[in-house]
């Protein structure tokens, strides 16, 4: 085995998520690049992604690795070689032989997701697919204190996807932070893990607090009761980026 | 006759241009606005244009006005009313009043065009329907001093697309500026008029000169040249915005 470390950056816009989905003919980030990457190899090639985008959902960062063994492309020309094959809204940004043991999902250990607000009266027809459009003011100052409650070791049962299964719902988030650029209004989150539709929910929670629907302080309480009905709603896919995947 | 003003903000990727062209049965952005126009005002409206924006060019503010005669709309609620009704890739960003002899395109002063360059050896998914892929380093500094010769009154035959007839091929550049801005490098122009392709002529010429190919100085026998064929390729419309007209 040659073990190949892809990042992969695209505009999730026209893909029904990351995820190969057999038989339902819907287009899938994995699907392109591993057609690719079989037009390359002249066999069917299996990528392992570090993470399951939505339909809809943005990477800049997103990471996966392949079996290249047996391939006469030397490593540091694979993106260049994809990149003249590739729709252009996929994009290998760097290639990278790995150990053996390398595994794009069970080796990370931290991840980046970016969720980013519009937040004018009027929509921007160049952000659109990018951000989501939040015409309301928001109270920077408290959406920051917010987040600061979200760090650390938590369960965060109370921002998953009503309905998902998982063994133990107890994440760490390194990072919650808001940071404007103008009109834009990023939420960046770093966590060893994160739960199904968390980042959205998270965000659509914060926008509670920006708005003074809700307070800072009652982050806290929000996380112990478990519950996803107290938290806010869930945010648009096409607001959402996964960053960078840290090994 | 009541006069209106708007400023109109778009995504030219799936329009085949600003300006109706009846029976292709291709949509226009002019279409879509007077589409939505006629639904708000229950009659049949017709709306000038400031510039023509060809398919797949943007606009950041295009400006058109038309007669909102017996209209019962306040002139500030327009923008509002019409984007709930506009798809997500043409906002109207501005409404106003204006005098019975205000005309979008014959009292515009100046226009801004801006041409953007993706300049980077890896693509961007989220730059490529706003900007051109240029993989190849340029020259800032070089390109600058070539921008330098385009200011003022000229005969910019030689950056009109051949086959285009107009009277007279002498306009006055008020700006033309080379910025950059970490891997995106924009173009930025501002002239009484544009001649046919112009700006995306004068960049492809200018990108010669970032290359090497061609010496800041050259442009001015190019200029006197008035030979279309003298002057670098055309660009593609992806990287073209209107940005703002002056009246």
């Amino acid at each position: 085995m040659r073990n190949v470390k892809l990042t992969v950056a695209y505009d999730g816009t026209n893909y029904h998520g990351f995820q190969e989905q057999r038989g339902t003919g819907l287009a899938t980030v994995q699907e392109v690049l591993e057609l690719c990457l079989g037009r390359l190899a002249g066999r069917r090639v299996q990528v392992t992604g570090a993470g399951r985008t939505d339909a809809g959902v943005h990477a800049l960062g997103q990471v996966v690795n392949f079996d290249a063994a047996g391939w006469p492309i030397p490593v540091e020309r694979i993106p260049l070689a994809m990149n003249g094959l590739l729709p252009g809204d996929v994009v290998v940004t760097e290639a990278r032989e790995v150990g053996q043991d390398f595994h794009a999902r069970f080796s990370a250990r931290a991840k980046i997701y970016r969720y980013t607000i519009w937040n004018n009266r009027i929509p921007s027809p160049f952000n659109r697919l990018y951000s989501s459009f939040w015409p309301v003011p928001l109270n920077d100052e408290a959406m920051s204190q917010a987040c600061d409650h979200l760090l650390g070791r938590h369960d965060f049962k109370c921002f998953q996807a009503s309905g998902a299964t998982v063994k133990t719902t107890v994440r760490t988030l390194y990072r919650a932070e808001v940071i404007r650029e103008g009109t834009l209004v990023h939420f960046v989150f770093k966590g060893d893990g994160f739960l199904y539709n968390m980042v959205r929910i998270m965000t659509g929670t914060l926008l509670q607090v920006g708005m003074g629907k809700a307070s800072p302080d009652s982050i806290r309480n929000l996380l112990e009761s478990r519950q996803r009905a107290q938290a806010g709603p869930t945010m648009p896919p096409q607001g959402l980026c996964l960053e960078h995947v840290e090994y």
